[in-house]
């Protein structure tokens, strides 16, 4: 049977990624080193995200607002871990203007006293915001976010994944007490797993970070982790408890009810457009990618069938009242968006390049199907050969819980193949069998080990623990011999 | 009589606008030169600015999408007046990393072959996208919009208005003729102009830019131009024809119907934070910020008066019985919002906080307001010491023809403010003594100079020309005594 990828996903998985986000239309790579261009199908993705992220937190009392792109490097500088993590990869501006050269190219002048740091992430500079707007209890619990760009200079992109630029927001909030404050950046941890079990369809397991894997700076580190299609995992969100490590970096403190001055708890927490690769390497199939309903920039495309010149107008007519009818339709929260792709193209191409792209349902229409009042309905989900009829007010009546059925059925197969793939393994040899030998996945094993045994592990066997949940129990680690909580350890994006 | 701000409007506008802005908790300078803070309350009206643009774009089939933060040198130099326009005040990235000095402290490290701009606008990037997008006159028209952060490196920053970084959308179109192009430039403007009158509340001039004042490297610039409480003149949104000057630049060719290569047709339009300063400049009293209803982050704060302890239980059930009965209405596509504000501060310290803010609508509710089931209302644009009683049932039925009449008010006052500062002036003595003795505003004066008369006028008077309007007739102008179109001059932001 032929596939509209090549690769296959089974014959060479980070290739077919490529492809399939090519396929898709999502994003390329731009000619500015690591850095990529968003086109407008992956951007719909995220703007779905985004909605659906934005009104998960202010319903929990967050507010939006913005900070500079750039950090003064004597900031970067206030908190030793933090700096040492972002040190390697940023980008440093150290000129204001362009000048002509001697061979009249354009050459940087106008030389800043000091350089500026573009944010890979916000402590330090919101963290010089909260520090002035905080002085008394009475401003805490102080909630906010910002949807921004961040650069990280990899040094191995890859698109979506792992790029220079990319898409988040970053949450920061600062509390009174160590208990809030750990409290707020579990009760994000939730939200996010919330999220990406029922609007990305994205199956989790949910944890705290090793100590060698944690944010630069932080107390806890949160996370999500997902298996893709090839059995690694993805980090998706994380959550941040800092204790008071960046609030005594940015001096944010503020006077108790008793009138002493303390140093603020602090928090913080991001999604990134990474979720978009994620929802590609969990969900699509080797014919491109299929959409979770709910994160699909449109639901529907409708194709009219015109084979005779003469029955263009009936058949455009009839396409345009039933996407009248279905965009009155709400589905969670939005409209139901529906495309008819009118495009002067062979039938064929026009389904195939629907199909890659994964919007959730296709509609054909053509003058028997008006006669019938049938319409012939195609979905993602389903082998590309099934077709399912159903008038248009039948639709129209149960289109929601089509939409849901779809959305559950993805779940359920991302599911499949992390259940599948994720054993306990208690023992050194069946450890290297499984992830030199076998196909992988997800280890759960018992842990004792420190940062130098996290780092001999991954030397040896190319994993790292992933996350460490708190429901796996405990065990006899094998790397140890001493008593530990059973992790999960995984190859990793 | 007292006011919450001061100075005064009358007294000192330019620090007066500095303190609204701080009242209205919209904005702060940050410790990065020029960059500023946006504040939630800030951040707010631009949410909302987002959205009601956003949808008008996306009503006329633009779709989002997002390019890169950087731009490599080499580009910026594709179109010469372009590069020009923007090369002496741009941050350039020259490092990808920072290491440890002699000294102990960080310095850029890491050189990058070729330096990076920090986007000021982007023409450049976008155009290489278009380049790669665009193959025959089928994937045409090209209809993008991003919202992203720009930097633009200025020498006099004043918060929100002029900023180093600010945020705004930027929309690049590509078209098969000169006709299509310039059309959609046009639509665009028209939409701005919608958008400024019936969104913001303010009054525009709409008409062209004169050749000193295009935007770098277009054939025509649209431009909105308002009038501010000191008469001055504020370019709102421009859109700008470019013709195939950044075609050429970026090599955006299609092959045509009969199969020939040519040059498409581009346009880019663009509306800033900067909107946010207007709101100040245009409605902001002595009192600080007056909101207009369609921009509103809340539309109406709720301040439950409870002298007893005893009263606290039932003035918060019925002031949360008026949220839920009030953020039930749409107004503009959005849901009323309603903030209960019960922090523990004095009644007169809460109120003026909301009024400085520019809420639209106050609402009190204390034990005997329940008893008689009225509310007592202050509106932002009404005086201080208007009270209107209604029930919660006669506000609701009619909640949104106040709003929108309060919404009327803020623009026909600053409809008369224009009206009362613009004249029709034909000669230079008028001329002179209207700017440099007179209370100066718009002066409606035939023009038939070139840019060397234009810069001769602006160093003689401090004014440009801000827009020239296609309904405003011809006459003899004063500068050149040749017949010209009537222009609008003024002193500018």
């Amino acid at each position: 049977m032929k596939h509209a990828i090549s690769p296959l996903r089974s014959e060479d998985f980070p290739e077919w990624y490529q492809q399939v986000v090519k396929a898709a239309d999502l994003a390329e790579n731009s000619s500015v080193r690591g850095c990529m261009v968003i086109k407008p199908w992956g951007y719909g993705i995220w703007e779905k995200m985004q909605r659906d992220l934005d009104q998960k937190f202010k319903e929990t009392g967050v507010s939006n607002a913005y900070f500079p792109l750039f950090i003064p490097l004597s900031y970067m500088e206030k908190e030793a871990e933090h700096v040492e993590g972002f040190a390697k990869e940023c980008a440093v501006v150290t000129h204001h203007r362009l000048k002509k050269g001697s061979d009249g190219g354009l050459i940087p002048d106008g030389e800043l006293e000091e350089p500026l740091i573009v944010r890979p992430t916000s402590e330090m500079i919101i963290g010089a915001s909260f520090s002035k707007w905080i002085e008394s209890y009475r401003d805490l619990p102080l909630l906010i976010n910002q949807w921004a760009n961040v650069v990280r200079w990899e040094m191995r992109p890859r698109i979506l994944l792992r790029t220079a630029e990319f898409l988040w927001q970053e949450g920061h909030t600062a509390h009174a007490t160590k208990e809030e404050a750990l409290s707020k950046a579990k009760e994000m941890h939730a939200i996010y797993q919330q999220f990406a079990e029922e609007s990305l369809a994205l199956p989790v397991i949910a944890g705290e970070k090793s100590e060698g894997e944690r944010f630069p700076g932080a107390v806890t580190t949160f996370t999500l982790e997902s298996m893709m299609q090839d059995r690694k995992a993805l980090q998706g969100c994380t959550s941040h408890f800092l204790g008071q490590n960046f609030s005594k970096g940015s001096d944010i403190t503020f006077r108790n009810e008793k009138g002493e001055e303390e140093h603020a708890w602090t928090t913080s927490w991001g999604a990134t457009t990474r979720f978009i690769g994620a929802l590609v390497m969990v969900h699509a199939d080797d014919d491109g990618l299929r959409l979770p309903p709910r994160m699909a920039p449109s639901h529907i495309v409708i194709l009219p069938i015109i084979h005779k010149e003469e029955a263009r107008h009936r058949v455009m007519n009839y396409a345009q009242k039933v996407k009248e009818q279905l965009t009155q339709i709400t589905y969670h929260g939005e409209k139901i968006s529906v495309i008819i792709d009118d495009r002067d193209l062979r039938g064929g191409e026009k389904s195939w390049n629907w199909i890659k792209k994964g919007i959730p349902m296709r509609i054909e229409i053509g003058p028997r199907d008006i006669d019938d009042d049938k319409l012939c309905i195609r979905k993602r989900t389903s082998g590309h050969k099934d077709m399912e009829k159903q008038s248009p007010d039948e639709l129209a009546e149960t289109l929601v819980a089509q939409l849901d059925e779809m959305q559950n059925t993805l779940y359920k197969e991302a599911l499949k193949n992390m259940q599948e793939h994720m054993h306990e393994i208690d023992t050194e040899e069946e450890f290297e069998k499984f992830f030199t030998k076998g196909e992988g996945g997800f280890a759960l094993t018992p842990f004792a080990g420190d940062v130098a045994m996290e780092k001999e592990i991954q030397q040896r066997f190319s994993v790292t623990v992933r996350c460490i949940p708190d429901n796996l129990g405990e065990g006899i680690c094998p790397f140890t011999k001493k008593k530990g909580k059973r992790v999960v350890f995984a190859k990793s994006y």
